[in-house]
């Protein structure tokens, strides 16, 4: 485990400022990317790919069609090994980089790490992302139509798990054709996902890249999942599931994102952002109603959520990172690891209080007991589990060189 | 401060190294505890002291009539100094040791540390425990009736401080004849009105004894309040608070006791406790509804808290919680401690992530800057914020000895 300087002199992480590269080869990897031009990818269009086949689940039960929704950035290459597959997480999506119309507010979720020139780079490797089986983003969830009924699954769509999710993926691949993935890049659930790839498929991965992530949700995980579920189902417009003709069960989620939301920062985060500072302009109003700062920014994080997501993918896309326990399904991470041959660049982040990095180190123990290729860096940071969304230019320089 | 072993041994903390073992004076006293007979205080009895006159509140707002309930034990001496003010935590009570009858399943929250022989020593001491104004253990609250309308408060009840629950307790003290008490003691938000009494009453205030506290509701605390609040809120059986001749907004209340939960307890003790361990006889059903060991328990906590506990009160207190800052009130730390000349004891707990050793030693040092008696012991614990209602072996001589 490489430990940047800042984490290690600085355990109140109240700065990034004192960050020095560590080693020579970073430095000239920063000054490299600094020289070179860097853009956006541009317009993207997001893709479909469909399967009549039905896929079996690890509940028994299968599911027919499937669809995924897609994004590529980049060429695939003659040889057809320059595919890299980048993993999203809960509430991302297929759209990862570039924009779909010019006037959209905003690009895709990774957008400042994925383009020519960029950190992903796309003159060089062709990028594959993909919305998970269960999402609400154009691949099949419980929101799609259950062709039995010719209505939305609802609640009765199959409960998955991450497994389930990646044999999905594999058959667009396979669609692709791709043999082997250059590498699967994923952060948080992103991780669990490049996980459970570099360990059923260990002979089409070649290098994995593992962000602020874990082989295994914690029962404290599980139980902040649980309570977001339990506010989704309480709230009386969830009605079962069956809610697609009605208004949507918006203060459940709301609840289960602003405690998601929490466990994403740091208390130094959200010192630094909110303090006990007031809404702007008001002092004390003695109302029950929120009066402080970081709750109108929680009511705002849980409020604006609604928009893009659906709480049923919620439930289901939570449940499947509940059941995540990689050791469990080999009867151990040496067991699993055993599997592969891949190379592991580990990046996990000091102020990372849900997938901590002793968790991401319990990883690279077991790849270095095999002998496997492995580093784990851990990043100096304030911003929490979240960093791997933000701290791109400290994060991407690392990881360009260990994709090279 | 002095850190004790365990403590010592757990890495995370390294900052916190100045331990030394326990004392001989306290290896002394735990000799002699465990030779002293100690048992219950036995039967008890709620009272309760009312006032009309109007209760000023830092709102402005004023409230009449007002009762507290509380209870003693033991008994105050001819020179009236001998009585220990006891200040209960969010959810607790008036109730703090004894059964109010024979067959009562539970004896008060802290009756292992209060008796004949006990820690708190109801031979030598009076001790009295108080529901805080606001409450809904017998002290007014937004479930009293408001004179005004004949009707409960609900969400017309006023908003309240921390100064406020105090304010009310003074007038109790007064009633009960005594001028100047030989300490206060509290826990969590008990620890926030031990503060209040020891810094809006300097001169009646002996000694101090805080535990698992902090002097100011952090944005994070503020957030995890906030959270509850919406879900309750947000419950439609709130009723905007009027809800006494209906169902009561249970899923809404259950939420919000479930994320206190996690926050009060710990990622080790969860670890401990359940694992990933599923529901008894149970594999996973892949289905939606809980199927952890971890999701039955926190539904438990959650579902048995409405047996006891008001949703309204639940909001008032959460919110009095929020506004508690004890340096914004005097400009600083220090100001507000040169008031006083109280000795001081903080107890804080290792794996406390609520509020953590940190912020008591931020207690500490204002008092030492100001050469105040003050002891800070980090007590070793994997039961996170909850220990101080748990290791009554473990800090119970330590307290004893102070109080003695």
């Amino acid at each position: 485990m490489t430990v940047l300087p800042f984490y290690q002199n600085r355990p109140s992480f109240s700065s990034l400022r004192d960050l020095q590269p560590t080693t020579t080869a970073l430095r000239h990897t920063l000054k490299q990317r600094t020289v070179k031009a860097a853009r956006s990818i541009g317009l993207v269009e997001k893709k479909f790919a469909t399967w009549n086949e039905p896929l079996r689940l690890d509940s028994g039960a299968s599911l027919s069609p499937v669809t995924l929704a897609y994004e590529t950035y980049g060429h695939l290459n003659e040889a057809r090994d320059n595919a890299i597959l980048l993993l999203h997480a809960l509430s991302g999506d297929a759209h990862a980089a570039g924009k779909h119309e010019t006037e959209d507010r905003k690009a895709g979720w990774w957008d400042a790490m994925i383009g020519p020139g960029r950190y992903f780079d796309t003159d060089r490797f062709f990028f594959i992302c993909s919305n998970v089986l269960g999402g609400c983003q154009g691949s099949t969830g419980p929101s799609s139509l259950n062709p039995k009924t010719g209505k939305p699954y609802g609640a009765n769509f199959p409960v998955l798990t991450i497994s389930d999710m990646v044999r999905a993926q594999a058959r667009l691949i396979n669609n692709l054709g791709i043999e082997t993935l250059h590498a699967v890049v994923g952060g948080s659930m992103g991780g669990f996902q490049a996980l459970e790839w570099a360990t059923a498929y260990p002979d089409r991965v070649n290098n994995v890249v593992l962000l602020a992530t874990t082989a295994r949700s914690s029962p404290q995980t599980i139980g902040w999942n649980s309570i977001g579920r339990r506010a989704i189902m309480s709230d009386p417009r969830w009605r079962r599931g069956d809610y697609y003709d009605h208004e949507s069960p918006v203060d459940g989620l709301a609840v289960a994102r602003m405690i998601g939301h929490i466990t994403y920062v740091s208390e130094t985060s959200l010192e630094d952002k909110f303090g006990r500072r007031f809404q702007e302009g008001q002092g004390p109003r003695f109302e029950l109603e929120p009066e402080f700062a970081v709750e109108s920014y929680l009511d705002y994080q849980g409020d604006s959520f609604n928009q893009r997501f659906d709480a049923n993918s919620y439930l289901y896309i939570t449940k499947a990172m509940d059941y995540w326990d990689l050791a469990a399904k080999y009867g151990s991470l040496e067991k699993a690891f055993a599997r592969s041959h891949a190379r592991f660049l580990l990046l996990s982040f000091s102020s990372d209080w849900l997938y901590s990095p002793a968790e991401s180190q319990a990883i690279a123990d077991a790849l270095r007991h095999l002998n496997r290729s492995v580093e784990h860096i851990v990043m100096p940071s304030t911003a929490g589990h979240d960093a791997f969304l933000i701290h791109n230019e400290l994060q991407g320089p690392i990881i360009a060189d260990f994709l090279a």
